[in-house]
């Protein structure tokens, strides 16, 4: 896949998590980058959350790494903030960074002690395994209940040459991103300033993370970074910045869809189409509300093309509007026209929601032009397994 | 069972659902009854909602008669509205009641459309059943996925003699009561005014069906009715009406609390308390977010004492509060001090929790003294098999 210049990962065993799987992993700028990060809106903010928070404050929006955790959210622990802070601390020495400068982010359980120093003890091994070929280990170290490891990379070919963008996520569960869902990083290698970053994830995180929802549940971790260290030798022109912000677009929404593909016991990615509302913001709730509806959850799943259960979803939105004036399509057939049941062939729409993509459309009239797209998957019986038992 | 004098019920099957089982259920009040009803919030409300709506209106708050069908909603459908005025005219006729008089609810799938003449042509044997002893089958027949029929009853002794008071109601999925939820109704031989009645329904419906979730779907259909005939041949004195709301309040808490314990698929009633926020409203705002958490209800499912997934989900109840004054008990265990783990047995909360009732408690520290109660269910496989092939 497509990395971008002048980064290098590492990952190792720290006995973080019980597996014997990676579950510590680093990402190194070669020269210190813009960077700018969007967090939970979580009341209860982990450790790493604030940290990281305060480090990307008082560095005016320059990293130089990343350490990242899995196994343990160092959320809600007695040592979290110290552990949070020691760590970073010996990254950056490693690093012969600012302690400013090294962000870090955990996932995993709620509530348990972080040994801080099974982090530390494993740092050497990290820096010696330092490689630019290290992108996807990352990826995967970073898993809890995900299933596959999620990446996107793209080319950007501007006047003065070519820009790389890349990113890595995870996440399965605890999915509602109201700011930025889970742990997302995204490196480039444009010179990009830390302002134009900053607004570059705010507005990436606002099309993507921030339009998928696994189960309603925003979780205490969540973090998307992204990093723009210049390797590539120059800087877009002025008017090339809405072709990068696309291409950031771009690559966020991917890595946003295999979360959602991948949400705990999901078999179906659950594309969510609401139009004709007067504000965006209105057709996001809608969506909002029906993507969260476990009704239409499981509805999908059974291959049900119960469209009542999409309407009733829609009504709970909160946002006023003509329940006459509402058409649904499922995988492109009418199901649903002026909020009365158009005729349809049952058979045949069962047969083609039995596929791994689904498309669900809401069709407004008369409040405006305004639409989004949202993405989330079904619910199934895999999900209830998983969550009955993670902790133990 | 105790129940109010001057009422008779009727059941019968009219052939509108599919197995044989009684769909159609009348109760008529010996005299027109000061009425007042709460229903569903949801932007889509079916045709016996408005329709009933409409009549309480028409009324001023009188009516003699309920008509309730179960198995089908009576929702975005083309005769939706036709269907909900012809019967409910039928029924005045035959019962010589002005048609405002009648109130109609349905329940069941949405989005099919209603057979009037079903109901109509089984008006004469719904009559001619009409005794004061069918209170319990009534209760039988609005039941659609309920695996139990729910029902409670109270005896209240007042100065100048005895009034009663019972209550029916049905649910079990499609259940997040903002407003009233699902079907529910109310008789007393209480003589009291309608704009008492209106007031007693509120306030009651705010402790009772307004804090109990299944799955956080809101119905099109949801209707909570409140009759008082006066049969019992005394008006309460002013000073006793706060004992009436208790009794009111109480009876609808039951019915309340059996719907959260039937939930689809569910094994166990949930109680949420919280305590310690400035206003009853953000407690129940971080109790219903916690009721909502499909991860904290699998996780009670697993008997998994996850505290981390309940201070996750209060956090995220848009309630500014401060982590570290929090604390949580689960079946009377404390497992979270102040926002930190504190000490328990797994291994002895595990066998606490593997109940058919289980408390949480959350109590914030510093903020105020209001609290509330919250009822929800676990979230099993149950839910999902029910849920995927509910329609077909």
């Amino acid at each position: 896949m497509i990395v971008p210049l002048g980064y290098r990962y590492a990952t190792a065993y720290a006995g973080i998590r019980k597996e014997t799987r990676d579950d510590l992993a680093l990402i190194v700028s070669g020269v210190p980058a813009a960077c700018a990060a969007v967090f939970t809106q979580n009341r209860v903010a982990a450790a790493p959350v604030r940290l990281s928070r305060r480090s990307l404050r008082e560095s005016r929006g320059v990293a130089g790494a990343i350490l990242i955790n899995a196994g343990n959210a160092n959320c809600a622990t007695r040592t979290g903030d110290k552990v949070a802070l020691s760590t970073a601390r010996a990254t950056a020495k490693m690093l012969r960074l600012t302690p400013a400068q090294v962000l870090v982010a955990s996932t995993g359980v709620i509530g348990v002690e972080l040994d801080a120093q099974l982090i530390l003890n494993t740092l050497p091994r990290l820096k010696e395994g330092l490689t630019q070929d290290g992108f996807e280990p990352v990826s995967r170290a970073i898993m809890t209940t995900d299933l596959v490891s999620k990446t996107e990379g793209v080319e950007l070919k501007l006047r003065r040459g070519t820009v790389r963008i890349a990113g890595m996520t995870k996440g399965s569960g605890m999915i509602q991103p109201r700011m930025a869902t889970t742990l997302g990083f995204l490196m480039t290698d444009a010179l990009l300033a830390p302002a134009v970053v900053s607004r570059m994830v705010r507005a990436g995180n606002a099309v993507s993370y921030d339009r998928i929802s696994v189960d309603g549940d925003t979780s205490t971790n969540d973090t998307l970074v992204m990093m723009a260290n210049g390797a590539c030798g120059f800087r877009p022109d002025l008017k090339e910045l809405p072709a990068v912000q696309e291409a950031v677009n771009a690559v966020l929404q991917s890595l946003a869809k295999q979360i959602a593909r991948d949400g705990e016991g999901a078999t179906k990615l659950i594309e969510i189409q609401v139009s004709g509302t007067a504000k965006a913001e209105k057709a996001v709730a809608i969506a909002r509300s029906i993507a969260n509806s476990p009704l239409v959850k499981t509805a999908v799943a059974g291959n049900d093309p119960n469209w009542g259960r999409i309407i009733c979803a829609a009504g709970n939105a909160g946002v006023e509007f003509d329940p006459a004036k509402v058409s649904i399509q499922i995988q492109g057939v009418t199901v649903c026209k002026r909020g009365l049941a158009a005729p349809f062939s049952e058979a045949d729409l069962k047969t083609k929601l039995n596929s791994p993509d689904v498309l669900i459309q809401v069709a407004l009239e008369g409040s405006g032009r305004a639409s989004t797209t949202f993405w989330t998957c079904d619910l199934t019986e895999g999900y209830i397994r998983i969550n009955a038992s993670y902790r133990t």
